[in-house]
């Protein structure tokens, strides 16, 4: 045969999220070329066998060197991150780029690009957080950025200094449907949030655990059955971020069924953790602080359900690393509130072995599910063309599992800056030993084989998943459309 | 026997929400005294022989000689409103006190009160409209005004200048679970309204028509849902009013099986009108406008099930009466679009005729229906102890219809101010021909009886519609209100 | 004035599903004269002050002096049913004339008119049982017997002797609607619960606890959707007996939801006790043996959420009064396993003081609705047109109740014959201690107070109730009726 | 490289449920060997440049050589029908060992074994119907048999001489939990079917267009719900076939929302036909009757909506051959009313042709769901390990599409034995131009290219998709099933 190949990866159990094979693969240059029994020697070896080889993981929401409302940075850079990352078998990220307030999207999407090109391990693609839906980011830089492969963005339905309102919303939603971008969305009532923080912090309920009422329930289910109305009647495609309650769960689920174009994900902090983590002495439960809050066991078990039954699509971090410092957890440097630390939690390297973990080892739906809601979902949706899967032709992003090693997770053991996991002290059955990005070996015994800055941008347009429905509403709405847009 | 019977009315069919018989009805004083089989003379005789005998309406939706947000009067006086209420048939009305910003409420109340001994010719009550919700308003003025028989508030999700946000709603709605008192709401999301007229306009679609798609139908249902979510956090009884669309009551049907305390109308516009009425060439479809807009035939028949299956259990008039001129449906002096065409249709005296034909001439859902929607569950909702049925010690507020005149309604049969009728052309069976208020015959003979301004204030508490159902809805829901209420 | 009063209850609060007022009522002859302030003196005067004046409530479900299919005849004849029903303030009620397989259905009818000619102490009318759905019985004797005031059928569609399989169901449906008959149903699966009770006896699961998994949940929803499903496409109104749980009344809400036309009641024994009231050592549980059998405290809930929701609409007793002996509990005269032990318990008296306590001493839902459900909706949807509400005209059926009398339940303070009662041992608050039926007085001074054989056949069409909704479904089925009905 | 390809399929784009890529396909003996760019040269070269390499297609539904219940063959045998479907790029068919009452399973199997070895080109399975679930059926031959590699088992809920009551379908269910079988179900009412047929008989509605109203929708759904309930309750996973009502499919989204682990399919003829189809002169409809029936458009679009969210995951044929004549549509040799013909059309050889023009060539919901619902799920569903994918390791049963290929299909091109296709003067887009099995070329050129009986039986156990979901319902029900199964 002609080909000669870079890399074999040899003797493993191959999975996609249709299919488990045993399987050698053969990588010429940055893609997979060839996937057989006993394929051609390569010139370099990788031994699989007892081994899992899965397509590296896609985490499609996450904050990687990220500034704050408030001016200062989280704890990772696009190095730091990415490190992490592929160290839990993670292999493309999608962290955002962010704008405040007052800021050209032009111009924070070319910085952001400057630091991921600086930093990144693995390849990234950039959401576009929209904090100021102005006439000139709306008509001017996001149909201009959609063009140069920036097709998703993200807005915030909550957040002081973040949110958009309900016309803002609608703005956004018209101009992605114009320009086929997907939106993303942090859904949650912020008046519900913000007067009921007001009045908890009022009655002097300052801890932590505090954070868990400020998010009332009701405020995730409003927010997303109202974004769904609106989306539905622009006709967008929307992703929804973070579910954390059987009742937004439930919205999600009753949409779909009435042929709503709409996606959805949760995260591993939903799924494993609960609001008990938060009931810690003193500002402890600070580490489990994030929005939404945690919720109830009964939450993680239909949001488990609503995964089964691809309500959710995928499975992001979220990650978002704080300190537990004044450049972190504690911005203004007073920590008397629940109010005055910051919320998110990091997760990019856990994610892949904690669900590893409860879907593999444990069985809980298992391998294939793993690999689609981790990789192949994400890739569809956002439109990652060559990452996701285990095919020809495709990106050789792989993440070779060792199904039987047993880890107990570690504050130290983390790669990304926050210096603490939420889920230390955890015990897990599967790790990542090798992971390739493009062909390259970045993750090998324990270490990083390759440069910062090595990661790539992927430009990528809509496509199908941004695609408006046309039609699957009813025409009464059809109507509509034809007057407002 | 004892008594002395200053009225007797003679011969009729009775009709309460419970029941139909044939009797006399004996009145002394202001109030039934007797109901029985050939009751002694009275001093005076109504001959109700082939008539039906009814409580008089209730409407308690209704705006009169109210202020608008511009600062014109609408067409009515509490003279005019209430002489018109009487001639179809309502004996009990429930305007508005109407707050805007700036205004304390207290003083607001004071000013109807005054308007309304000056002119009224039957009796109300008065919902407060909560459009600036300071401390002041919420915390002394609300207060100490339910203590003086003022338990019902009502505020505005849309209409720029009185919409609450979602933190004043939360206020009000906490506010009045304390005082208990009802909270009546106008339930339509304003941002996607403003985002649509705004595109509606800019794109050149100004006619009256386009006032219906103005208002998406999504914008009801959303709000609604909002709202319930919210009011269901609270614990706090809601009547959500005017429902126009299907997806509205269902909305509404939904939550009240998942047990959540909450009450809803419709009215007459939007069970006999559709959008199509408001097409017509140039302004003359202004005559139509009202908010929420006239939608489907098929929204019609949602809405009669919803009724048949109390998911709504009032129809009120929302009677909004604006003449065809510069002080009333063109307040800015220029009619060129929808957006300066005021919202609202005299609805005070056609509304009990109207239901009257459809319900017992027709035959949907039956006389008893009609008295429990028009009379008996606006008295239960409102806490009109004395108001709403025929039965001893009661008001004696009565309304004699014969059932078999026939009338063509047109413009100049009405009494209000408006000057036209939106169900003008209408054949109709069964009119009120008279009506009594307290025992004084108020309309007989197409004549009114009484002076302007023997009318009383009806004052009342929240009742047992008002109080907080405690513990229907969920323990998570139970613990958030004992951190924060 | 002209009237002369045979009785006068005097100075009691009176209440009707609609209101709640003071009057004294004042009878002549059967029938309800006048209701008012300060009536003239009747020639019989009964002291109500500080009473609740009540109208007799209606059973519409109730076992008496039938014979089941063993040919054994339960413990009460119609002189001891009657009396124990009245002594609880009930003054109509509705038993079976029961057929059997190989019964003519007009004899059996003529049948039980003698028994209860003979023995009935209040009024009455019959449910025909129709066991044999033969062409003599679809054809000749239902559409005679409606005719002469037999307006409500009842089939079971569970009951090795009893059940009509779904062909059979569709007969019945089919010519009730000709007819205009009302159906009552029985509604659980046969084969599951069959299917179940000889896997529990084969496992030697035998003792009265297992009653309740020998039906099992699913049985009772499972039909009921069926029922449903089939009464709806031949568009024929029916009733569910004795819904039990809570899946049952969300299948009857959804229905209702859509539009269809049913109605259905549930018993106290599903609002007071539970399965856990089986369990007791030997066959002591025997007492508690119901079909459905008793459910769950979360049952409880949901059932009592549908009557305040009016998805069920009537509380019944379903009295089926067995002694414990041979003759009753253990007709095979062996109780060694549970399939041996007739299923029943008498409820008749305790019915109405159960509700009571809870709803109107307890405030659970409140007095109106006491009425509402006890008496006003068993009326109206059995079209008994001079019963179930207090109004001029009626027969004075009444029942003056004492609200603060205190009492706890003895099994000997019962009037039935079944020796027992399931709720011995409660304590409750509220008791009925006059009761007139017809304008006799029946029960005054805790003793009987008519001879035996005083009570009337009340002859009835079927009346609105059973009207077929018509066109409330869908056109398909529409079409298919104008094919096959 | 070492190996040495039998075959490769170069240059085509292939797919998968997850991925689509250009490579060749290597094949060795009788499996997939490589995927891979420029693989080494085959002994066997096909050329797939500008064509799809697709799985073969899994027709997981249809009657082959199967001896109705009045003891007359269908038109097909093995080897006619697997020619047909191998034409229609089909690879692997799970036909029917079809029990009769009286006949011994075991022998049943091992006769349609027999057929099979002599006639099957492509490869197949057995689903055994059991008709009789005696003792000797249920305990001893399912038990051997499953652990033989039957492992699905079909029962019928109607039809006269095949349905289960429910008692036998509980039993079926409780030995197929056992067993680790999956059941797959005709699910419509019997008796509602039954009824409906002798009334539309007797009322001369007797032209084959009368079939669709003897099927009422409500007894698909219901029968649909009766045994969700049932198999709930049981835990046991289930398979309803040949979904053809919008509101069926609603009952199984809403039970599968709740946890309930099952399974669905539809057919092309309800995707593509409606009951208008039925209605011609004479019995010319004939041709179009199947069970359940042809429905409505907007059925069509239910089902669509269905299978995108996966509610439906396989689309089979229930190819079900009859000819115009005595031996097939008329077997009782009457055809004046529609109860004397026949149910059922062919479709093994249009499946995947209709299918993929309205998938692919028309874009509805696209290529990777074709190969899903086409082969990777019924592969999934009935564990046929080595089928329904494109991956190393797998049987090579691969069908090449011409996506351009312009066709109107004819009766005459159908390879079964029919003699009609339903589906004749349909132009479709898109053919299978080479089919291979195992390796072996089994069409190319428009001609078979393998020999009768040289399809092999496929045993296989129960996998993934038929264990019990175990605890996914409520724990009231495991305690059932504690004490019953």
């Amino acid at each position: 045969m002609s080909e000669v190949y870079d890399t074999v990866i040899r003797g493993g159990r191959v999975a996609t999220a249709s299919d488990v094979f045993d399987a050698d693969i053969g990588i010429v240059g940055e893609s997979i070329a060839a996937i057989g029994k006993r394929l051609a020697a390569g010139k370099r070896e990788v031994d699989a066998r007892g081994k899992l080889v899965l397509p590296g993981g896609i985490d499609s929401h996450c904050h990687i060197e990220q500034l704050s409302a408030n001016g200062k940075l989280n704890a990772d850079t696009f190095e730091s991150a990415t490190i992490s990352a592929a160290f839990g078998g993670t292999t493309t990220v999608i962290p955002f780029a962010a704008q405040h307030r007052g800021m050209r999207l032009r111009e924070v999407v070319a910085d952001y690009h400057k630091l991921a090109e600086r930093g990144a391990v693995i390849d990234y693609a950039f959401h576009m957080i929209i904090a100021n839906p102005t006439p000139e980011t709306l008509e001017e830089d996001i149909p201009a950025l959609v063009e140069t492969g920036h097709s998703s963005l993200k807005i915030f339905m909550t957040y002081d200094r973040l949110k958009v309102d309900d016309e803002e919303l609608l703005d956004v939603l018209a101009v992605a449907r114009k320009s086929r971008a997907m939106v993303c969305v942090h859904a949650e009532n912020h008046g519900l949030i913000s007067w009921t923080v007001k009045r908890l912090l009022a009655r002097g309920h300052t801890a932590p655990k505090f954070h868990a009422a400020s998010h009332a329930r009701a405020a995730e289910a409003e927010a997303i059955n109202r974004l769904i109305e609106m989306a539905a009647l622009i006709d967008q495609p929307i992703m929804i971020y973070h579910v954390s309650t059987a009742e937004g769960a439930a919205v999600i689920r009753a949409a779909r069924g009435r042929g709503i174009k709409l996606f959805a994900e949760t995260c591993p902090q939903y799924l494993f953790l609960t609001e008990d983590d938060l009931d810690r002495p003193g500002v402890e439960g600070a580490k489990w602080m994030c929005s939404p809050p945690l919720r109830l066991a009964s939450d993680q078990e239909a949001l488990w359900r609503a995964i089964a039954l691809s309500d959710l699509q995928t499975v992001s971090s979220d990650h978002a690393p704080y300190r537990l410092d004044a450049d972190g957890k504690y911005p203004s440097g007073d920590a008397s509130t629940f109010k005055e630390i910051a919320n998110g939690m990091p997760g990019l390297e856990a994610r892949l072995p904690l669900l590893f973990d409860a879907m593999v080892s444990q069985g809980r739906l298992g391998l294939r599910k793993f690999v689609e809601i981790t990789a192949t979902m994400p890739a569809h949706i956002y439109n990652l063309a060559r990452k996701g899967s285990i095919a020809v032709g495709m990106d050789a992003d792989i993440a070779i599992w060792d199904p039987d090693r047993a880890i107990t997770l570690e504050d130290r053991m983390m790669h990304d800056r926050a210096g603490y996991s939420p889920y230390a002290g955890r015990k897990l059955r599967g790790w990542p030993t090798q992971v390739l990005s493009r062909g390259r070996m970045v993750i090998e015994g324990g270490a990083l084989k390759v440069d910062k800055g090595t990661g790539k941008f992927l430009a990528r347009d809509g496509g199908e998943a941004a695609k408006p429905a046309q039609g699957a509403t009813n025409d009464r709405a059809a109507t509509w459309r034809s007057y407002v847009l």
